[in-house]
């Protein structure tokens, strides 16, 4: 997918929303329990609902992995759903993977071409090497995590280098990579103030932004200092939207939730 | 596993050998290609004519993911005959895993009960709550990355902090970290100069070091600075090791090559 069919699918949709799949059996209704795939049968009605109203979903590994293969038979009926039935919607990996060059390759073609994800999470902790192979994939996104929006986020990510911080010269440096412009980034929302200084640094990229909602971000404060010429955000909402309800209406309930986020989203882009 | 056990293991073997197991079908033996499931029968292979050299098994997620479904079972698979076969070997994921609090539990789920391995890699750049999940869980060992042995590794890692670098920073907040004597370190063994440095940090953790052989690192070189009065080392060799041979007599030459290795190991060990 490309950064144009992206923005198109903003303006068409007057959203930038992207609702997080992250499926945990505990949560979900209990009717759905007694099916064959009570988790892909979640995501199917939670997209059904709500495809109208995002333009990308984030299914995050964890919540897969941790049922092992049935887990991943999921994830992977749940990607080829979304790419069969919505092939317009932007699809993310929440894998935060990395690893030495030639293994990250493999991770790039475990989420590129054999799930088919338009694009993956990837921490930056072991440098270069590690990201350039996944930017090697063309039309495909990868995006770093810079400033992540849980509470030990800072631990490092703010730590003092020179005059600078950790995730600023993690911006600046990913630049510099080859193939820099498939790039997006992590930005959490509980951190508003931060969009103005990382919109210096990286101006022109869309920013991912979790932390809307259940954990405690602001959708106007994040647009105020987040937003540039094309949009160039993505928030994310995840249990906000898809455990709003808990009964046989849940995708009903999501939807609500869904559409709250993208009323708020359409005065936005119409004030832009 | 305690560590302990893993020190018993260590002088009963006379070895701190780990191999990796990151199968890929592009260089296993063609002869493997035929059978139903070519990276467990390597795999078999591969632990068959090493467990006696070995204290220690890593196999590499991505290696796995990369062929979806059916690289999981091979993993499944793996795992299992380890455990089963050999339960006196310490069984690490090599998964580099890491995300907000309650998605890192579904992960440590994922790969301590599913999978049911001795330990797991983590990456550090999300903080305290990214890793604390993982070493919550009783005798199961978190393997932080410090200090990774990629060409892009001092990217952000070697970067100054202070008076401090950014890898000594991770290491020094580690050891804060609750439960933090379950932590081990992945430090590469391509800079054995750091190993002065991070063992007056972290002086009785034990340090995993992929890096020899393939990458260039020295076993001897590493030790001098690495060693710890009981051991607190494991060596990884992965390409250098398990595919050391091409042919019918693949796992023979591994073998050899495992033994090339722990013999060396032997000697240090009667040196200490």
């Amino acid at each position: 997918m490309t950064k144009q069919e992206i923005i198109a699918q903003i303006q068409l949709k007057k959203s930038f929303l992207c609702i997080g799949l992250d499926v945990d059996l505990d949560k979900i209704p209990a009717h759905l329990l007694e099916l064959e795939d009570p988790i892909f049968e979640f995501n199917k009605q939670i997209i059904d609902a709500t495809h109208h109203l995002a333009v990308a979903y984030k299914p995050n590994t964890a919540f897969y992995e941790a049922y092992g293969i049935k887990g991943w038979k999921s994830l992977e009926k749940t990607i080829k759903y979304l790419n069969e039935k919505h092939p317009e919607i932007f699809t993310i990996a929440d894998a935060k993977r990395g690893d030495i060059g030639n293994t990250s390759t493999m991770y790039a073609k475990a989420f590129f071409n054999d799930l088919e994800f338009d694009s993956v999470t990837v921490a930056p902790y072991m440098g270069s090497d590690s990201v350039e192979p996944f930017l090697a994939f063309e039309e495909k996104f990868t995006i770093l995590l810079a400033l992540t929006s849980n509470t030990g986020g800072l631990d490092f990510q703010g730590l003092n280098v020179g005059n600078s911080k950790l995730y600023k010269e993690v911006l600046k440096k990913s630049l510099t990579w080859k193939n820099s412009k498939q790039l997006m980034y992590v930005v959490g929302a509980t951190k508003a103030e931060y969009f103005k200084e990382i919109r210096k640094i990286v101006p022109n990229h869309f920013l991912l932004v979790p932390g809307i909602g259940a954990q405690g971000g602001n959708l106007q404060d994040v647009c105020k200092y987040g937003l540039n010429k094309e949009v160039g955000l993505l928030i994310n909402s995840s249990r906000g939207i898809i455990y709003a309800g808990k009964g046989d209406d849940f995708a009903e309930k999501a939807k609500e939730k869904a559409i709250e986020l993208q009323q708020q989203m359409e005065v936005i882009l119409n004030n832009m």
